[in-house]
């Protein structure tokens, strides 16, 4: 089995001022910008429950990025040695899978979930949102 | 836009002692078992650069999710309001990826990656593989 049975469904997308990956910092906490996480109408009722004050982790879909890619200078920096990019943040890799950690700081009446700082684009789809764990937190 | 037009590659799969849902513990440090992540031969070089010691997230599928669920009460508690999934780790959700923080102890000669404390069961497919992030390590 090469692939399993799954397609990921799109929950959501970012609407961010970042609207190119030469504006992108590699990390969120490298200048990442406030930016709205706007959910589809069908997953409300997954956000209840999320609140201004959250940590939480956003996992998107890289859909830029080169999933043949198995090995990367980590940052680019030519003069590093080819690392795998399981060992890397590369968003070049075969399931490119973007993971962030924003705080939520609001949320609208529509629903929308206004983060910061995250470092993906505008228009990148979002796939899942999940709590970031601490010892005293729901899990 | 409903379906994004990925399909999640396997890149390996978790052995572990734990062999069903009822073995394991919600979260890894609550009980999480030492286990293999047998990465397929054609991703061998995605893993290069990885060693003992080093902090990994292990991004799975969890192929046992129920993707119809919303809302849950949280940890199964029904004395517990119910909550969006999405504030919750639930592995019921629209995209049952999981998220494992995992130490390497080691790898061996085929490049296997033995890993600890590890929550999924025997059989979970694995997605993606990425470091730790940290103020001082590669990025």
């Amino acid at each position: 089995m090469s692939t399993t049975d799954c397609s990921l469904q799109l929950i959501g997308v970012v609407r961010s001022p970042l609207r190119s990956l030469d504006d992108a910092p590699k990390q969120g906490d490298e200048g990442g910008a406030a930016a709205w996480l706007e959910i589809e109408d069908r997953f409300a009722g997954a956000v209840r429950g999320l609140a201004a004050g959250d940590a939480i982790l956003v996992l998107t879909w890289l859909h830029q990025a080169d999933r043949a890619v198995l090995e990367v200078h980590p940052r680019g920096d030519r003069t590093r040695p080819l690392t795998g990019v399981f060992a890397t943040r590369s968003p070049d890799r075969p399931n490119p899978i973007g993971l962030h950690q924003v705080t939520v700081l609001g949320i609208d009446a529509s629903g929308r979930l206004h983060v910061h700082p995250l470092e993906a684009i505008d228009g990148t789809p979002i796939v899942d949102i999940k709590p970031v764990l601490s010892r005293t937190a729901d899990r």
